[in-house]
């Protein structure tokens, strides 16, 4: 175990967009806009609240431009509020939307891309190279998102060298953060720590800009962070109440889990400036308007009254 | 990470015992059995199949003389099953009911033994040490528990001296295994290891005979096994379904899910000679029986349809 994990850890949201666009459940905008503020007073200081994807492809982002309406996207705001942009297209409306950040999003894996954006991997690099441009010049800043940077569910075990280069590749073109993602929750701390590895021997100064985005399908996901740490990966996203996942298999492959995060990190000593109280306050609300159980562990725990009485 | 991991890890299966007493519902015998059954099915060589404590302390254990005697205790059997055993009386119903190994159970923690067994913890050894010696001279053998090895729900963090010098205390009156358990969940990997350094630097002859018995209550129990196999440990507690936990914390507080165990071994190439799948039949007989929801992560994958569409 290293001897020195970071001292201080950011958490980026996802919840609002990675989360409730994998859930069956259409939830109001209104509704929405009171989780992302619940988030906020939790002190959630890096919110992705929503996409610009097409409303026929995610249409639980459909009101992408009325969600961030409701926000302070001001350069005074504590939060920092961004938004998913697939296209040119999507970029026009971020724009429009005046949020401030966005993150565009590509994949080690081309069977991925193909059935996911309907591009190989090497022309989302050159569709988002444009965007990434275009959004720069347009005084936004963007975000990298590379999927499948372990395992792809249609190719298994992705080489590490893929993730390098496609890690630079968003890096080259102007991101000022890669977020490498564990999309299918299969990856194995020893997996995480080998493609970081090959990753910060060739480029040591990425360590402050490269997140992890663990999702937790087998459970492995709060091991999977503690291996990032103990890299000096010192960025995690995560949504409340793990959620995500998927229609046809309920709660099976949410992202990590905020309040899972947030209590590890807490007994770590390490500070991420979040309450997992009101965390947990905020994954009530959702699972409230999901109509199904949220079922992150430390939810389940600090939900309830609190008695050590059988332990 | 430790390059070197080891190979094989023992599981031991406490889903009988330390799941279901803990559990509201109390399971008739014949479920109790067909469940414990559908373990061995999946490959599980020790399990613990119940507790010889007094049934007015714990109802759900009341029918142990009956669940063992549908069990096969003959050396020939593949599956090892043991038996809780809280002092000499309940020595004399194991050593009746045919069991071949006990376990017996102590803390680090003052206030934790004397409110779980009315005793010191010194009072727990002398009374053991008279258990342990009769069951050896009656040709059984015995696993020792250390629970609250970390942190107590009265006394907070425990000194890793106490957890070496209770766990050389029960090693020196005969047991050939001692279990540490992680009682509340709120162990840290860090806080794992190093109460693991502190036990091993003295007794590195120890490592092959320690278990890790860890609990979920805030998520982290796969990391704490992940930090225990980094320091070598090769046997490790688990409940199927992740069952236990607190009738008034639902889903709160039970054991890492066997599947969910299995599953982070069988990625990591690590052999458990268990069959996740039959582990994911024998939890979801369990939670039909116990009438609630059994959430861990590696069960609600595989008990629904496998689809990656929405990865």
């Amino acid at each position: 175990m290293s001897p020195t994990l970071p001292t201080h850890v950011k958490l980026v949201e996802v919840g609002p967009r990675d989360g409730l666009q994998n859930e069956g459940a259409l939830i109001p905008t209104a509704d929405k806009i009171r989780f992302i503020q619940a988030l906020g007073k939790a002190g959630l200081t890096h919110i992705e609240a929503t996409s610009f994807v097409h409303p026929k492809a995610v249409p639980q982002m459909a009101d992408a431009l009325e969600v961030l309406a409701s926000l302070d996207l001001s350069s005074n705001s504590p939060i920092t509020y961004s938004a998913l942009v697939p296209n040119l297209k999507g970029l026009e409306r971020a724009i429009d939307s005046g949020v401030k950040r966005i993150a565009v999003f590509t994949a080690t894996s081309n069977s991925f891309t193909q059935k996911n954006i309907g591009m190989t991997v090497a022309e989302s690099l050159t569709t988002f190279e444009t965007v990434v441009q275009q959004a720069l010049a347009a005084g936004l800043s963007v975000r990298g998102y590379v999927s499948t940077a372990w395992v792809c569910p249609y190719e298994g075990q992705m080489p590490a060298e893929s993730v390098r280069d496609v890690t630079e590749a968003l890096f080259n073109m102007g991101v000022d953060e890669v977020s490498l993602g564990d999309t299918i929750g299969a990856a194995t701390p020893v997996q995480i720590q080998h493609t970081l590895s090959v990753l910060l021997n060739k480029h040591p100064n990425y360590l402050s800009a490269l997140a992890l985005h663990c999702h937790d399908t087998y459970g492995t996901a709060l091991a999977n962070v503690m291996a990032g740490l103990q890299m000096g990966i010192s960025t995690f996203d995560a949504s409340a109440g793990g959620l995500g996942g998927c229609p046809y298999a309920p709660g099976a492959s949410g992202n990590v889990a905020t309040e899972d995060v947030v209590s590890l990190m807490d007994r770590l000593g390490i500070n991420t400036g979040v309450d997992v109280t009101r965390v947990v306050e905020a994954t009530a609300l959702m699972e409230t308007l999901l109509g199904r159980p949220l079922t992150s562990k430390t939810y389940q725990r600090l939900r309830t009254v609190k008695t050590e009485s059988c332990v």
